[in-house]
């Protein structure tokens, strides 16, 4: 299966009502009306979020009978998580040995 | 200082050239015509794009003369990558404390 692609997994993570329905799902598994009831919006709008969610990765549905069950998948969060921990890496051991430099470079008044 | 929103942090994160852009940045600063030489559009458009990366906190960036130089900002990479760690470390938590239970409940066959 080929993965959702990292911007619409940003793009997913980029709007309130998504992210609260993410914080819902990090708790269990929901019902999609159990989502729409906190949120101040349509049932077809909160299904639609869902729709770009589900694209995304986020989220994963199940329909049994006439109730869809939706439940968070960790996995794709944590493709995004790695994304922002690499690059920013990146920048923390750059600057690590920057400093580094800096202070062999320092003369030391006790030589 | 007020801090930018998650909803434009994770917006900035959601296009590639601005992925690129940070990419670059994470090897260290760089001046808007390096930054755009790489990229295949106009210097108006990335001039746009690091509007929005400076507007998220994601780059910050420093007029010299007539030379901008650009850095990237950890701290707000930080941000939305501890969101994200956030809510996965809810699920796998809960998986956990499930895998825990039905353990528990499974019959020994030893005893």
């Amino acid at each position: 299966m080929m993965q959702p692609s990292i911007d619409l997994l940003f793009h997913a993570l980029a709007d309130p009502s998504r992210r609260k329905i993410i914080e819902r799902l990090s708790r269990g598994p929901a019902t999609v009306s159990e989502l729409a009831r906190p949120l101040d919006m349509s049932l077809p709008a909160v299904v639609q979020h869902l729709q770009l969610l589900e694209a995304s990765g986020i989220v994963t549905t199940k329909k049994i009978g006439r109730v869809r069950t939706c439940s968070l998948d960790a996995m794709s969060l944590s493709r995004a998580e790695q994304w922002l921990n690499e690059r920013r890496n990146a920048v923390v051991q750059r600057l690590g040995r920057l400093g580094e430099y800096l202070e062999s470079t320092q003369s030391d008044p006790k030589k």
